[in-house]
């Protein structure tokens, strides 16, 4: 038997497997390669973000079933629907991102939800609403501490479709927001995991949910690529951005 | 066609029907009565409270239900997630009170919620979880303003069994927090309710909860009564608060 | 420490419940009287049986959801599932029946559920979703065997209004049904009930769901006599009945 | 405009949808590889039935949930309800199997469902909590039809491992069963799609899970490579095969 891990021992061991997990999206990810060398497009990006808007119109709903469940920790469920409370309406920022590239004039449906997206949303209800209720900590453990991956992107994509910071409210806002959030993840974290199941299951949690964004990357790429082809009539609407 | 009613004619008519609803319950509730008479002991008061524990217990879970339910209006879904934060761990108030009457010191189980308080519990999840979102407002208008018809019986009832502050938390934190809230409650049904279907929601709400608690408050009564007469063996450790 | 009870004796003490309970009811019903006094109307049967419609139409769904719940004693899923099955759709019949009253060339919308109704709805979602999983053979121990309580009302209503077999297409199929299912119920409380807790959470959820039955029995007379004095517009429909 | 495809031909398009999905499992699964090449251990299989003991501990109950959600169709709800009663305890025979291969006088604890296989359960929870409710179809489509891929894998799994026919209660069970389920899935399909959208969302669920399965495949498959390497302490006891 071995003694317990100390809380930040248990931080490295989650950064570690974050880490590795995003070297394998940023290596594999067509998505990633694209915006790395400036190939990147507004369509592809709209798809990206379109994507984007599906899954955080969830986070708000999943992150508040947790606390819905679990009322009988206060310090937790307080937690959780005060962080509910902040990524209320967050869906609606990579919208207007989507909107201001140039489709504020365009009459469409916003596509729905690729499957790829839907089994990650589908994953994050499952287990908000079952299992340990401490695991959604693993999926805010990255999503909040993202940006140090997602920055350089961001900005690359952002030199090469010429964006203003007026198109891109939705990281702009996060990667602010999610400084302050990401200390009170952690801190949330040592307060509440107290045995070796509670931080596997948030590890668990935290290295699905990334694997199924990731997931997520790919599928927009594919999405993008059957649409250059004239394969993916449910994005008609982004040729609309061709000559912009 | 009549014209549709001002927000400040909606609220009057609210007004009221509580005003009717409280009525019904201050003259024919037996709780009541016996607090005003001064004839209230602390076993009875002790039993009314457990069941406050009880519901209390599900304020936050229900109220955060309606904002995963209902997200897609920001503006409502964020006071719910935030409502519900404010009220998590308030049933831990009304337990320290029950347990500063005098049986710190006694082995018990907390007996189960009453049918009539499941009855209670089960509207209020059922009505956050279907139905019109806004239609909780209803129960959170007259809870959050019930201290006008409820401190001058807790003042009488805190007078009879000699009562410091301190076993009082839950009454004195409510006081307190409600008229902010109700505040709040006000201001969210005049930017949510749009039409008269949402407040005849709210209407149907607000009365058939109030009901459901005078039905609570009634059967309290019917079990302290069953417990004078040795029946009701699931309150056998209140006689330690006999002598108090 | 009394010896355990047997199952028939466990039986005995739920028949003489409900008997208390149903007596409770018969004596008091304002609904009941007039049958009985063969004073009832069209219209009070008529929203009688649209209440009626309402609550079946859950009935299927809350007994599912038990099994969805519970899954893990195969014996009992499987009955769950079952039965809801043998549920499902049942509402039809009730409003077969209103309209065969003579409605079938009025237009109108189906008024929604009173809140007595809603609150029987809510309890019976409450105690299939939380709680003992074995309580909702309560409400199913008295609904199922209410045949000989109920008949010879339906018998005298019919009677006073006139009404042929295919206008009670509701309660003939159900009284045929019910012997059966009733045989089912007995022999899944035997197979399942171990302990003194499940008799009492059987038995508590009998009562309480009869209770709230009750309920809205004297909640369809109350809209009975507001409609007569023209207080319930939304059963201005019914009118169409007054000269059949 | 083109004309709405016909019945069999909406079924014929599914039908290739699922052989192409199959095709890409069969091929690229190391699983499947090492049954077709007689390299498959006791170990491995066990492995495998383990996360198929917990994916199918849930088929009754989401299979039942959709009842729940949507007994406004009763042709739909009632097919909902007696699948899932025949769903129910499905688990334990692929649990007997697992047994059979020689742990019955081992003591362990069944190691929890791996991550992809809580995807794949996640993801049928979620198209039957929402969405189209007659999307569970396309699961159901292709798993009460999969016997022609499976059968001759299972035939070559059972020679390699010598496992006789009351050592593979679960497939044997299954390949009698689904022939006479797949009917009524079919027969379901043509009295429920009315819609290119309902068709559209079967495929989608069919695909979609269809894949997720395959994943799980695969990560059964790396869990066995873990084990082998000491790297999974969870299958420790599966060392007790290694001699049989």
């Amino acid at each position: 038997m071995n003694a317990p891990l100390s809380f930040n021992q248990q931080l490295s061991l989650l950064d570690e497997r974050i880490e590795k997990s995003w070297a394998d999206i940023l290596e594999n990810s067509r998505l990633v390669k694209a915006i790395r060398e400036g190939e990147v497009s507004r369509a592809l990006y709209a798809i990206y973000m379109i994507e984007t808007f599906h899954y955080t119109a969830h986070n708000a709903r999943n992150q508040g079933l947790v606390g819905v469940r679990h009322a009988d920790n206060p310090v937790y469920a307080k937690f959780c629907f005060e962080h509910a409370a902040q990524e209320v309406g967050h869906e609606k920022m990579a919208l207007h991102d989507v909107m201001s590239l140039g489709l504020k004039h365009e009459v469409f449906d916003i596509p729905s939800a690729l499957p790829e997206t839907e089994v990650l949303i589908a994953y994050l209800y499952w287990i908000s609403f079952t299992g340990n209720p401490l695991q959604r900590l693993g999926y805010s453990y990255w999503a909040e501490n993202a940006y140090q991956f997602i920055t350089p992107l961001i900005n690359r994509l952002s030199e090469t479709l010429e964006l203003k910071p007026a198109q891109l409210t939705f990281f702009v806002a996060h990667s602010d927001i999610d400084i302050e959030h990401f200390n009170e993840i952690k801190l949330m974290l040592q307060r509440t995991c107290k045995r070796q199941d509670d931080w596997d299951a948030v590890a668990t949690v935290m290295e699905t949910s990334l694997r199924l964004t990731g997931n997520m990357l790919e599928a927009v790429y594919e999405q993008y690529e059957a649409w250059q082809n004239g394969l993916a009539p449910r994005y008609d609407f982004l040729h609309a951005l061709d000559s912009q």
